[in-house]
């Protein structure tokens, strides 16, 4: 994937370091034989957009910063959880290049870890000294994991573009909106200002995983590390395919995907191909970029400093596919 | 297994009907058909011993009525969840006379019911209004997940007594401390007061679990819903293993099992038999009733009330084997 840009990644690096460094401490106690597993984590992977988003909105509201520090290591520890069970129900072999704990140990050393991981990082959520930020904490655990269920057993209600924008929020945007939301609100600010940063962390969420679903179908296979249309082969339904069917309703394909149905390899990579050259993936990449330019928005009335920029480069980043 | 005594259920039984219907209130929002799985969960069944250790606490000391239910409920649902993962990671078809969520629906559903139902015991936990509470909790859960990593694992250092204190003490005691201890944490009561239900807690949380390891060598394998001394099988070493041993040194079959050496079916069920008999047993219930009458010791500064009875009832009734 693409490297977070400079300026930014000046901005939060001591900071970032700082999450990790408190990841490391929150592993300590373990058993050693656990800690070596745990500690693969312990290291500045992935895009770190989530304890990004987290620091410069307590930076810029001048929130206190051992409690920001804590609930951004929250938030990523959370997301490292999911991501752990996530690649235990994908039989998932690789995460960032590295073997995944179910194929490296076990699926039961997956699921425990996991459980370990998540119970860790509720404990940071803590020492926000919050229980409004435990509210919201424990509450997006609840919609993410309700989400996934939702997804594994295909449960699929009333209008597409309705049922995919609530898979995604589940999935993605909830974290996000939790993690800038709470930053604000352990910060010295206004409920308008919260509220501003809450639905700053939804619309950017929300575009993050449509872009991540135009990935799926467009990006680099050995740089998102699966295989192009792998959402399509696992039946997920995501907008490129969504808008596509709109202008091809009469593609005989399509219902064996909605139906689940059969449908063999010949048939599926020429489907992919159809939605990768269709007006489909530019139009959902339009709809990434409105969600992007709603959150840089909600930025307007925030204090005109360097971390305000940077949540705006961020909005930015986040849709820059450079395809 | 044995029901729970008549006197002790009258004292509870509206209380613990609070419990349940907060646990459905918790599931209600759920997608119709991730509700019909976790409504399972919501009857009374097992022994409920969690929730009647913080009920009757509660209760005896004027704690706030809504709060002690909610943190309850939380308790008993953060204990389904380790349940769920529990049978999954054993492979385990039924538990109490139903088919578990791994075989019923699959592997990945019971990750994730799991991880919802942890998910949803937090964030009931936070309804506590208490970050101490919250603390506890999040601590549990962590205490009792690298436990099971630990054990999964088949880590084991030091000295056997100790490890295996240590191992039950994350297994079981650990959460029936903090039921107990968290209900006074709740309710008006001094910090002597607090550490003494703690203690409480603690003492026969580890009677309970000497007990559970005493029946899996004598119990009823239809009552107790697995194999005689399958925790022998699966080379987890409990108690009466550890204090046969000790007068058994010469026995080669013992060095098979503490080296997770193969052990042919005739041998291991002639070593079992030789556990079942000796007066290991029996000097397992006595550390077991040891616990208890250590627990009961804590109650002796609570007010004299029906509610101090019933948890002096409690502690004899789980060391009370009736074999």
């Amino acid at each position: 994937m693409k490297r977070i840009t400079p300026k930014f990644n000046e901005l939060i690096h001591s900071d970032l370091e700082l999450v990790y460094s408190r990841m490391r401490e929150t592993y300590a106690l373990a058993d050693p034989t656990i800690k070596a597993i745990l500690n693969r984590f312990v290291s500045p992977s992935g895009k770190q957009i989530r304890p990004a988003i987290i620091l410069l909105t307590g930076r810029m509201l001048d929130g206190p910063d051992d409690r920001i520090i804590s609930f951004a290591t929250a938030v990523e520890m959370l997301h490292t959880a999911t991501l752990v069970h996530d690649d235990l129900i994908d039989s998932a072999q690789f995460r960032r290049g590295n073997p995944t704990i179910n194929s490296q140990w076990s699926p039961d050393v997956a699921v425990l870890i996991g459980d370990f991981i998540f119970a860790r990082a509720a404990h940071l959520a803590v020492d926000t000294g919050s229980l409004d930020v435990m509210e919201l904490f424990t509450r997006t655990l609840t919609i993410i994991s309700h989400g996934e269920i939702a997804q594994l057993l295909g449960n699929q209600h009333g209008d597409m573009h309705e049922s995919y924008y609530q898979r995604i929020y589940a999935k993605t945007a909830s974290l996000f909106e939790t993690s800038s939301f709470c930053s604000a609100i352990l910060s010295p600010c206004s409920k308008t200002c919260q509220a501003a940063m809450k639905r700053y962390g939804y619309q950017i969420g929300m575009a993050f995983q449509i872009i991540d679903d135009v990935l799926d179908f467009v990006g680099n296979p050995a740089e998102i590390g699966k295989p192009v249309g792998s959402d399509l082969r696992n039946r997920i339904i995501t907008l490129p395919f969504i808008l596509y069917m709109e202008d091809h309703r009469d593609d005989p394909l399509l219902q064996l995907i909605l139906n689940h149905e059969t449908i063999d390899e010949e048939d599926l990579n020429k489907l992919i191909k159809a939605i990768q050259v269709s007006d489909a993936i530019k139009r959902s990449i339009q709809k990434a970029n409105e969600f992007s330019q709603a959150g840089i928005e909600q930025l307007a009335s925030m204090p005109n400093t360097v971390e305000r920029s940077a949540l705006i480069e961020i909005a930015h980043y986040i849709v820059d596919l450079r395809i």
